[in-house]
């Protein structure tokens, strides 16, 4: 068994802090504690939450999880950060302030750096949800920043995403065309007392009649600097988590976030056995010069490297 | 031989444009017709441009490329566009503007959704460029938003990675946290008119002195909109591969570049062996059993899967 399993199950920070860490750090480890906690995975409700840089996510999630804390929640969250080593994750300050206000530890924050993640964002921020759900938080939300496919793909791991928007900076064109909409099952307008709030209600109800996939989706109008519209937005999602337990839904997504995650760890793997054995390196080598010095093509040369490989 | 190879190699507009469809749609086709092209593939200087939504960056490369083409190059574009099938891409209007003034095709553009496609954004991003480059394009400029990792990741196929940037919007946090001021070998601050140019140069600059990884970044000032600085840009580009061909680390990149192509493509190959097979489906659908009803750990699940997928 793994010297963190004990730890971890008992809820200590220490021994989940160095367990999240592992996940960052030796996935071959972090595997062998997940396999130890399994049995005590998946009680707690996932919420992801994404939206573009500056819609105020933090604090709306900071706001979230006081309110669920005082009415009874273990709460723990994951903050997927892009920082680069470029910064150093100088830009965390927040989430140090809430850490330090927070010092019982029924709020448990982590954040993440989404460079350097072996294995990938989604597959180690998957784990983390894992250890923080077994180690007794019933409550697990996963923040990151909706910019990219990849930061919008994490939220596929939760059982209801909230797609954070601000009525500033163009955020429903951004959203639009970044698939946000598409990741939504809950649409919250933060900053609603800022000008333009109307207008983006607006911009999002239409562009839901343009789709050609209408869905109905709930919209909630929050104030998260003011802490206006937080008990809506929990209604809201607890409303939702019902339907989708009622029609059979919220079973259906806990079996496609399995499968995929199946799939991903498959190819993990897969990956490391390919290019951790003596020779692949090498071999991985006399197939590029093949393709520097055309010799053989691209294609040519890694159809021929894999058959090597799987050999 | 693919029925496109004489078409491309002539380039012919409209086999060109099929050519990239195949990426898109079929990556089997694709790799057939990648590899007839391949003793043409290498010529063609790859130029990648990232940074954040609303920074000019196409205004920027229409110009650069409109230069370009005065001098006699031949220029091949694409601009990755995380448009999602929300939105049907509606938000292309410039880029069929652009390819309306240039009915020659001297300037040929193509732009791609970075979902949906098959084998990942990077592989079909490098893809177009050997299309593109086949063709007997001189130059390819490959656009995306710098928004995600993925989307990052794009620009280290290139020989030269152009960062742009405007005094807008808090640029400079936005690319520090992003990662993005590392994938530059040049920076653009585009939109030099505005107010908050100067502030943005020194905050770059500033970011450059602070970070652990000092390196000498030239930063170049532009103004797309009324085609200023373009020629500055230019010859600071030219003067990067220069030095680069002068020190072998263009050879060395164009090495590292054709490395990481060959393993995604070998990953590719092995995700479609694993997934085809005829009965992998029932099998991962049994192995997720496992999972939800407690019976394996997920990793377990997945390490007896790969077992029975390989066997």
């Amino acid at each position: 068994m793994h010297e963190l399993t004990t730890g971890v199950l008992a809820g200590e920070p220490l021994a989940m802090a160095r367990a999240i860490s592992l996940v960052e750090n030796d996935p071959s480890e972090a595997a062998q504690l997940i396999h130890d906690l399994h049995s005590k995975i998946g009680k707690a409700l996932r919420i992801g939450v994404t939206g573009p840089p500056g819609a105020g996510k933090s604090t709306l999630i900071n706001e979230v999880a006081v309110s669920l804390r005082d009415s009874g929640e273990k709460i723990g969250i994951v903050a997927v950060d892009p920082s680069s080593p470029f910064t150093g994750g100088a830009l965390l300050g927040d989430r140090v302030r809430m850490q330090k206000a927070n010092e019982d530890f029924s709020i448990f924050i982590r954040s993440m750096a989404s460079r350097g993640m072996p294995g990938g964002v989604a597959k180690g921020t998957a784990d983390v949800a894992d250890i923080l759900d077994a180690s007794g938080r019933t409550c697990v939300i996963v923040e990151t920043v909706g910019v990219g496919q990849s930061e919008i793909e994490v939220t596929k791991l939760a059982d209801v995403t909230l797609v954070v928007l601000s009525p500033e900076s163009g955020d429903s064109i951004q959203a639009m065309k970044s698939g946000l909409m598409e990741a939504a099952d809950i649409i919250v307008i933060n900053k609603r007392d800022r000008p333009g709030a109307d207008k983006l209600m607006s911009d999002i109800q239409g562009a839901f009649q343009l789709s050609t996939r209408r869905r109905d989706v709930p919209i909630v109008q929050t104030s998260a600097a003011t802490a206006q519209g937080i008990s809506d937005l929990i209604t809201a999602a607890r409303k939702y988590i019902e339907s989708q337990k009622a029609s059979g839904e919220f079973a259906a997504r806990r079996r496609r976030i399995a499968t995929e995650r199946v799939k991903g760890i498959v190819e993990f793997f897969m990956r490391q056995t390919l290019w951790e054995s003596a020779d692949s390196q090498a071999r991985l080598e006399s197939a590029v010069n093949d393709v520097l010095e055309y010799r053989r093509s691209l294609y040519d040369a890694a159809r021929a490297l894999l058959k090597e490989l799987t050999r």
